[in-house]
């Protein structure tokens, strides 16, 4: 026995490696779809394409961890033949950063350039959680005007409603990371370690609420596990201007940038952040978009220990069912800010930038969700093989089909079995099946079959003679082939 | 000094990896639409996108070198957590196989299938030789008849024209290995090394000629660099089919299957391989398509050794100059054949497949040459900031702009210079720059400028004064803004 199994040759498993997927037809083309749509809006406000490649070194992405020589584990890494460190870029930024560095002699400044594909990262894979997913960015380097970051708010609220995500199903909503910093500044608060242990805490606003944040930047919480969490161990009055700061929000921009500006008190940074915010919300009205679409929102926590100015995040407000069948909102689809020093790295000089990414697997799965993605993938025409000496007359056929831009093939499998060839056109959601027998060829006819209409008869019939009885099956003119079958199309459409 | 140098922070190289190369806006736009115009053509013949992960398992490519414990040095590699080898694609086939193998079972049988996108190799880099490039595949599986090549020869014809080679200018030539298996069957050399000899020297037909091949199948040749390449060490009248093979294109399809009849002599493989090209010469006859854009040519021998059947190729046969000025062909954009056992090192199961690749890059290589780049990308139109505090007016204007479908922009630079600004707009490529300073906010007009008409003029410009005398330039109602800006690019596109 054990000599046999030796024998069996070792065949590798046919499966992609641990978190990795494959897109067939209508999700490739949906995805495409899409992504054309977004970029011709980024394309009207005047950004560029730009597609760097898949590899940088590991040294450009600045993914080696202090004194450790490999780089970080978060990356497929590698080592090329001259052992320098190469690895898979982790997001459309750290090129970005890059290439500005490498090219700004040439590029215009300020720089608007989008990208759109896959990025690698090294994790566990899990539930929903893939090693290469898409991101699709916008990013304007070189601007250091908040006009800067209310337009990539504009074009983010343009570009949610061109992917079919209707006005009132989303909201763009606004931040400022200078605010928290004068905060920070009023709270006394100036221990980096303790700043980021505040920052840690209202990380959490979205999960535990006011009271909870209360609590853990105090003494601490009972967690709902029943743990316990230790607390910042700031005072009930040092905590104040935080819990101001989160929950400033009011019914329109001028009274919420009031609250902002008595939980900043005295502190210029953040008073700075405020009249940044104030200019923002200004500009968005001049172009005309209301609160109803792009809104200033404290409470928006998601980057603010990353970005260094202004922080937005475009949310579906729309109610899903989760897995427990329970509604909550869809929640977050794209996120993004300003961030100083891109390449300051590389070269030594400071430059702003402000930039969004597009989750593009969340948007479409929204999309899925509300019934808003409109196939862009139909099945072929199927000519059927009843002779197989006449494969020519058949491929004439479709090749006619074609030219007339009608999407058709015809059957290359074994055309013995005459069910086969349907169960096929049944499988490819073909609309209309083309049937031409030696009888029909000589009478100058052909059949053709409305595939929708006879598809909950189809099991049943297993012969080509059966099948011309359904009532969804028409002679035509073999000359009218065209004419015909594009009305057939147009009919099952309209039905459909 | 020592010292200081060593105080210097590292900087990285703001570099991509050795073989690498960014593709920045026109290129992106040029290569997504000849992409999308190739698709087009796919999906009417009933092709279905596949989109597989960039990342292979090593065992599933293939990649192992016999008795060797690292993979082929020809992919890039790693080993995961779990110390199993990783690799990025080398081409789009071994993914489709194991795709094909994990999925048979709910994939339609025959499985046309299409892919495009980037594969990785590691390998030298060199002046045009990159180490990522794209890739554009077309398979069918499963569809063991000749039909199926034939319809990817009519494809790749249909495509070629779509994206703007205009017939003449290119030629699908076919060719078939069981021919040439044939061939060898009836020279008796059945020994395999003796076999590959045969093809290695074939494969040189393109280079050195009749003349050239005839002596490396004898006795050896000189080559152009004085050395001496030894021969297979045939006799000459055993290289007789061989040569009769290579050169038996005759004027027309039925003319040359009879050389090749007459060269297979009583193989009957050989036959089967002749008998297949009739095939496909009369379905291709039976769909329109003449011998002007595909033709039967058993001179095509890149690939032979490779695949198992029919064989294709598409050339471009128009000249160019190289990079001596000498006049040469473009040559070959794209290739393909048959080839079996497509799935078998995973299921073990025989299954028949054949497909096409199309090179992306040098078709559009091909297409700059000839001129036939429509460029998809124009310029933003540019409005001036004059007053930085009215940012809210320049903002409403360019969404004015973009919601009539207007690519625009307001500068978001230091306004200061007004020069800069045009300089900026210069960079863009901007058709047309808009300025409204405050004088024309009080009469309720703006000045829009011609810039393509005043270029020659703008580098002597340096402030807005001087540019309102220029004669390209138009003052026009604020109300006017979108209709005046269209008319000012029509008539700039007109112009240009």
């Amino acid at each position: 026995m054990a000599r046999d199994k030796k024998k069996k040759p070792q065949r590798p498993k046919a499966l992609p490696p641990k978190g990795f997927r494959d897109y067939f037809g209508p999700q490739v083309a949906q995805r495409n779809a899409m992504l054309a749509q977004i970029t011709e809006v980024y394309h009207r406000y005047g950004f560029d394409a730009l597609e760097s490649p898949a590899v940088e070194t590991v040294e450009a992405l600045g993914k080696f961890l202090p004194d450790v020589d490999r780089p970080n584990e978060g990356v497929f890494a590698w080592q090329d033949e001259d052992d320098a460190w190469m690895a898979l870029r982790y997001d459309l930024t750290a090129p970005l950063a890059r290439v500005y560095a490498q090219f700004r002699n040439d590029l215009p400044t300020p720089y608007r350039r989008y990208a759109m594909g896959p990025v690698w990262r090294n994790e566990k894979p899990g539930p929903g959680r893939y090693r290469q997913f898409y991101q699709c960015d916008a990013d304007t380097v070189g601007a250091p005007s908040v006009a800067a970051d209310a337009e990539i708010c504009a074009m983010l609220s343009d570009t949610l409603e061109a992917v079919g995500i209707e006005r009132g199903d989303y909201l763009v909503r606004v931040n400022n990371r200078k605010v928290l910093n004068g905060v920070l500044e009023t709270m006394g608060v100036t221990d980096a370690g303790q700043q980021a242990n505040v920052l840690r805490t209202i990380d959490k606003f979205d999960k535990v609420g006011e009271a909870g944040v209360r609590e853990l930047l105090g003494k601490g919480r009972l967690d709902a596990s029943g743990a316990y969490i230790d607390g910042v161990g700031l005072s009930v009055d040092q905590a104040e201007p935080v819990i101001a700061f989160l929950t400033s929000k009011a019914l329109n921009a001028a009274k919420t940038l009031e609250n902002l500006r008595y939980a900043v008190g005295g502190s210029q940074v953040g008073l700075d952040g405020v009249n940044e915010l104030d200019t923002i919300a200004h500009l968005m009205d001049a172009q005309g978009y209301g609160s109803d679409r792009i809104d200033i929102d404290p409470s928006v926590v998601r980057g603010l220990g990353y970005y260094t100015g202004p922080v937005y995040e475009a949310e579906l407000t729309f109610d899903i069912l989760d897995e427990k069948g329970r509604k909550r909102q869809f929640g977050s689809v794209a996120g993004g800010g300003r961030y100083d020093d891109l390449v300051k790295r590389f070269t030594g000089q400071s430059v702003p930038a402000t930039g969004v990414s597009i989750g593009v697997d969340r948007l479409l799965a929204a999309l899925r969700e509300k019934g808003r993605i409109t196939s862009v993938v139909s099945g072929p025409v199927v000519v059927t093989v009843m002779d197989r000496d006449r494969m020519g007359d058949y491929q004439a056929m479709v090749a006619e089909l074609r030219n007339a831009g009608i999407r058709a093939e015809v059957y290359l499998g074994n055309p013995k079995n005459f069910g086969n060839q349907l169960k096929y056109a049944d499988k490819r959601e073909s609309p209309v099946a083309v049937i031409e027998g030696g009888d029909e060829k000589e009478r100058g006819v052909v059949q053709i079959k409305d595939l929708a209409l006879g598809a909950r008869l189809s099991s049943e019939i297993e012969t080509a003679e059966e099948w011309k009885k359904q009532p969804a099956q028409m002679e035509i003119k073999r000359g009218d082939l065209v004419a015909e079958v594009r009305k057939m199309i147009a009919r099952a459409q309209e039905m459909g």
